[in-house]
């Protein structure tokens, strides 16, 4: 099995890896429960059983591949996620789980030379839509396997089309029954999606926390009616409310220090959508995140007080609701820690960061100690075709989370406690 | 047949119509070539036959019902439209033609007493697609009939599911080859879809022109990112761009006289339109009308200016296309003299205004002379379910285009021209 575990033999497979659901610029689509994700899946337990593991998948279409050295003792997990966003990046979810593949290959051939006798087993984990592009909330199958959020309920979430997830993993495959491992510690490795380790030219960043983060829906009211016969003052147009309160949205970082937050709208809907019919009903996703919960609280206090004075001054109607609140989320320092003493070891400069982006390690934080690690984005784009990591910092980075994982099978973290809670209380 | 040519015979067709696609809020929902319109559709046939009329179908699938009282005549010409906008109204187009129906039938009655002698045979016509909701561009079926857009063209157009005009109207049964009729002359009643009338108390609109209209799609490219990880100063968010674009296609009205013009945005698409996604691209359609050329070329002078300005201060390319420029179209002054004496002979209140909205006849000017009347609308509101028109000012329209008809069969029309081009020359 030594051809397995050299650089080369990762490479190969992450770069393989890339051509489900390729796109014509160099990106993927790979929605969650679409073909192409499940072929790359499909391509995911070949491979792992090619490499001596057990594949199970549970009631939420996580996949496991795990080398059992026990019966029935809890595992080190480690992985990533293999869906994408629309026209999304090669490296995002992918290279985490194409890394934890080999590291836990390297680690087995270290176990049957006896160069380390590990205390758990080891699996390595493809958790099921971490994007959430089709199926909201994100994050989802391993909140499901943490018991954040119902399983009964996210089975029935549905897409545009009406398509459910229970449907969705059915037809590529993966809606399985076997129980999910009992899980010792977990790691993750992904790509930093932000600039913070190429402005420092640092291999390797380990996560303290992640950052507060909630969603705000908002759906303007108006009145449909026509574009040419309608005078102005007879309008109540649900757009140029909704226009103004996306400016809005953008311009209330002004009142925050430069990149401690950040506001968006991804997605927005009008109806009915007609070229001549001033618009009734448009809906959107606020989207909010900061390093503080103070800060996510007043953007969002302002951003209040806005839309009712946009409502007041126009007479529609616009209405809020808080959805998808994320506390910060602390990973424990001792894991932190292992980030460092592994990169120490073997020569590779680490620094301490926090991530904006929300990740399945969040999740998992929850109910183990969780250790999280970054290698550097070009340009720090990501969600997009253009996303991009050498290949020399992903190797830098594998062999960084094969000392990690090494050590989580040594019992590095195993008196340590889960980090804090997720979801906030509501407010 | 003399039943069929009561008040209460027309109301209770009228009212009939409305529930074909009807909605819970009382408006109706019957876009070209959906079911609901062939229902709407196969009815005006059963109807027209009944009263007497032969039924054939256009290449471009127009409905037209003839009193043929001469083998190889022209025909006047007198209808409107059955297809509505998404949750429209129940009265836009339909009105005009049950009108048309009991109109011919009312002038039939008389030709048959002999008291009148027809020099035209009478011909109702339904016309395909004029709201442009489903396939744009709107006032299709006139158009092609009419010559001033190509027909092979329009039955490829296709709407956001990929399906063309012509699988639409053979899915219906309404993709004919009868020829169309010759026409000596038009004569259209429609809702004013404003409220000059209302504010008037005034029965009938005699329509002297039409405002000078064009759109102007944009499409603002910017680059997908990640709403968490992406920093605000490495976004180029296409939502942000396009918003202040909507908000100042309405701030421009402000730069003229009060109802001189209008601007909207009705159709706005973003991609890829995902809540945790950096919008990538975003096209959207701005609809620019006036009384006066001059208007509209600088409102989009205006928009064009700013929108330049944007794209510069946010690094983002956007363009710009301009697309169904239609040019104002008089309606010939002898026909609005007609409209004010079949107004007088029944001893109904007219006035001259302008349309603000596209129109059939406008189209139907090009080729023949054409008489465009109106009767009110409550609120002035339209494109939308509380659209509303009382049964009274019905029958009052119904009575004037008896009149107007009785006269165009009297070759009242026969020495004037037709109108205007509609459409401008390319700037």
């Amino acid at each position: 099995m030594t051809e397995d575990t050299t650089d080369e033999s990762f490479l190969a497979d992450f770069h393989h890896t890339t051509g489900y659901g390729a796109t014509p610029a160099g990106g993927i689509d790979r929605q969650a429960g679409t073909k192409e994700h499940g072929d790359v899946r499909a391509w995911f337990r070949r491979r792992a059983r090619e490499l001596g593991m057990t594949v199970t998948i549970d009631g939420l279409g996580n996949q496991y591949a795990t080398y059992r050295w026990f019966q029935g003792a809890p595992s080190v997990l480690t992985g990533s996620h293999l869906d994408s966003q629309p026209l999304g990046g090669r490296f995002d979810g992918t290279y985490g789980v194409v890394a934890s593949l080999h590291a836990a290959a390297r680690v087995n051939r270290d176990v049957r030379a006896h160069r380390i006798t590990p205390h758990h087993n080891l699996t390595v984990v493809d958790w099921f839509n971490e994007e959430g592009a089709r199926f909201a909330p994100s994050i989802m199958g391993s909140s499901g396997m943490a018991g954040i959020m119902d399983r009964d309920q996210l089975l029935a979430v549905t897409d545009v089309k009406g398509v459910t997830v229970r449907e969705a993993l059915e037809s590529i495959d993966c809606l399985g029954s076997d129980p999910a491992p009992v899980v010792a510690a977990y790691a993750e490795i992904h790509i930093e999606q932000g600039r913070l380790l190429e402005r420092d030219d640092t291999a390797i960043g380990a996560v303290t926390q992640s950052w507060y983060t909630q969603k705000l829906v908002v759906t303007v009211a108006g009145e449909q009616s026509h574009t040419g016969a309608t005078v102005m003052a007879d309008r109540h147009d649900a757009l140029v409310a909704a226009a103004k309160i996306v400016v809005m949205t953008e311009d209330i970082v002004h009142d925050y220090d430069d990149e401690s937050i950040v506001t968006s709208v991804g997605e927005l809907h009008v109806e009915p959508n007609s070229p001549i019919v001033v618009p009734r009903e448009v809906r959107f996703v606020i989207d909010l995140r900061a390093r503080t919960v103070d800060d996510v609280l007043s953007a969002r206090r302002t951003l209040l007080d806005g839309i009712a004075r946009i409502a007041e001054e126009r007479d529609i109607a616009i209405g809020t609701e808080d959805f998808d609140v994320r506390d910060i989320q602390r990973f424990p320092l001792a894991g932190v820690e292992l980030t460092e003493k592994a990169a120490a070891d073997v020569g590779v400069d680490v620094r301490r960061l926090e991530t904006m982006a929300g990740h399945d390690s969040v999740a998992m934080n929850r109910i183990a100690p969780s250790v999280m690690m970054f290698i550097p984005s070009v340009g720090g784009v990501s969600h997009c075709e253009r996303e991009f990591s050498t290949d020399d910092d992903m190797l830098r980075g594998l062999d960084v989370l094969t000392g990690v994982v090494t050590r989580l099978l040594d019992g590095a973290l195993d008196d340590v406690a889960p980090g804090e809670p997720l979801h906030s209380a509501e407010r």
